[in-house]
């Protein structure tokens, strides 16, 4: 999403009226939702558009179904929630091949099994001289009262963490727009694969909520690049950020394929879109025992890569010379092109 | 919706796997989930594509922005639940000015806030080349435990009811898309304004599902003609029909523009699409009595016009001479052409 488009929702929805039973509206991964239950409400929505974010020439079918779910999927992760239900509406260009289109739905399908979800409704409406296939899905799921991780709670002090690496979808995206044959094929194939089929940390979510606000105080998912992402956390828990840059978790994919297309790697991590990793904030003196929770369950590493600091400060990077610098976000829309 | 998107969705959605807390899944006009508490949840997505079911030639944005939200309303009302919240996807050409889009948000608004409706989220996203401006909305809504009225509890000797008048919209549509002088300009308007802004009968619906299914056995919304939404009651419950054309409501409007258009008003009526009004059916001997009740409440019409009869009946029209002829479905997509 460009910073137009944040700037565009928060025209749209300004002043919105709510509801007493709206917990939490617009402006998180998901909204949550207080039906009286035990557990909470969690919803999110989020559409793929073909020649925006996803094109049949750079994915396969069954990737593209397979993405569409996994975005929502990971705004369910960023809560802590647990994902049960999808809503898939389908927008059909008229030359899209019933064959195609299975194949897509196939993905989908298949993305929801590995994640207990289920496709309980939706709808499919031709594009009538519309061109392009659009995946708009709505998923619910569900957390503990008291439980879900929202973007807000990160206080001065806490460890800013980490799951996975960072910049490897940026830089496999890359490569399908650059080919080169110099690029080395594994490290390649590796970092394609995350660009093409990122896996949502329902996992590590999950578990993260356990410990829950008081102890995990922030969390969201990295859909538009490290700055990005961690420019709303610090926004709207009113703090700042202070990035170790030797701490970032590169991979050595991202690395090797970065040296050979003679680009920084460093600079995919801090901007590059679509990582779905999940970022959050843990009080300090628990770091370790959360991250030790997290990686021992679900085998994922978990980095920590900073740590919050005063809203004054913003968000600083910290060369392991002890150079600092201003971090400043840059949209994932720029990056594409 | 036109015969071949419900063969495509039966096709794509085949032996969608299930959880024991979904209701009801794919079929109906919303899923229903049961999350454990007295409420249970009700779920449905429904997208409006520029040059496909609108176009800002013939509707203005706010109505454009209040439909997209009415015709999901009135999937909540379909079930008698009572709408809560929204997400709201918006795919954006490039060429739509600022302006617009806020007055068809406006108009969303509006219609939101006439049913304590509230937006919890949603989405926003370029269209890149495409032309076209989709609304995708999800709407959740709640009903009582139990309460719930669904497509496929007819039965034999049940009434079959109707609220409101049928084919206005249709006729509306009529007018647009071949404007003549000669139409009375005052029925002429009605018709438009049922077209493009139709009314969702949620609170006609609240009262039908205090009844309950013993009594009210089944409903569904008009949305794609009375032939075939009546053809999808008789499929799901495993029943016939039989309607007494001298008994279907007509509106005078209709009539009018039907006679000055040379158009038989009974053919929109049967076939006519988007008139989003509740098609329901009363088990023996309890009709006066509903009827009576959303009447009194509401002052919305309401009429009935024929009884449920066997499966292999099929559906039959008797004319007051008591000539029968078969009732087949046409789509909505063949009218509109």
């Amino acid at each position: 999403m460009s910073a137009s488009e944040f700037e565009l929702i928060a025209r749209l929805t300004k002043d919105l009226p709510s509801r007493a039973d709206v917990s939490l509206g617009i402006g998180d991964d998901c909204a949550i939702l207080d039906l009286g239950g035990e557990m909470l409400l969690l919803a999110t929505s989020d559409s793929q558009v073909e020649g925006v974010h996803f094109t049949f020439q750079t994915s396969s079918p069954e990737q593209i179904g397979r993405k569409a779910l996994a975005i929502n999927l990971s705004d369910i992760a960023a809560m802590g929630g647990e994902p049960r239900y999808a809503l898939v509406s389908l927008i059909l260009p008229l030359h899209l091949s019933l064959d195609v289109l299975e194949r897509v739905y196939a993905g989908l399908r298949r993305e929801a099994e590995q994640f207990a979800t289920v496709v309980v409704g939706g709808n499919i409406a031709g594009a009538g001289k519309g061109e392009q296939l659009i995946i708009d899905i709505t998923l619910l799921g569900v957390v503990e009262r008291g439980h879900a991780l929202v973007r807000s709670g990160a206080h001065i002090g806490d460890t800013l963490c980490v799951t996975g690496s960072l910049g490897d979808a940026a830089a496999g995206l890359y490569t399908l727009f650059h080919p080169d044959s110099a690029y080395p094929q594994e490290a390649q194939e590796v970092l394609r694969t995350i660009y093409r089929t990122p896996h949502p940390r329902i996992r590590e979510g999950r578990i993260l909520s356990r410990f829950g606000p008081g102890i995990v105080t922030a969390m969201l998912d990295i859909s538009d690049g490290l700055s990005g992402d961690l420019s709303h956390l610090c926004e709207r828990s009113h703090v700042g950020a202070r990035i170790e840059v030797a701490r970032l978790p590169l991979s050595s994919a991202l690395r090797s394929v970065g040296a050979s297309a003679g680009r920084d790697p460093l600079y995919w991590a801090l901007h590059g879109g679509e990582d779905y990793e999940l970022l959050f904030t843990v009080s300090a003196g628990n770091d370790v025992a959360v991250i030790e929770a997290v990686q021992s369950a679900t085998g994922t590493p978990i980095t920590a890569i900073g740590t919050i600091s005063s809203p004054g400060e913003g968000m600083i990077l910290v060369y392991p010379d002890g150079y600092e610098e201003i971090l400043r976000p840059e949209s994932w829309d720029h990056l594409r092109q």
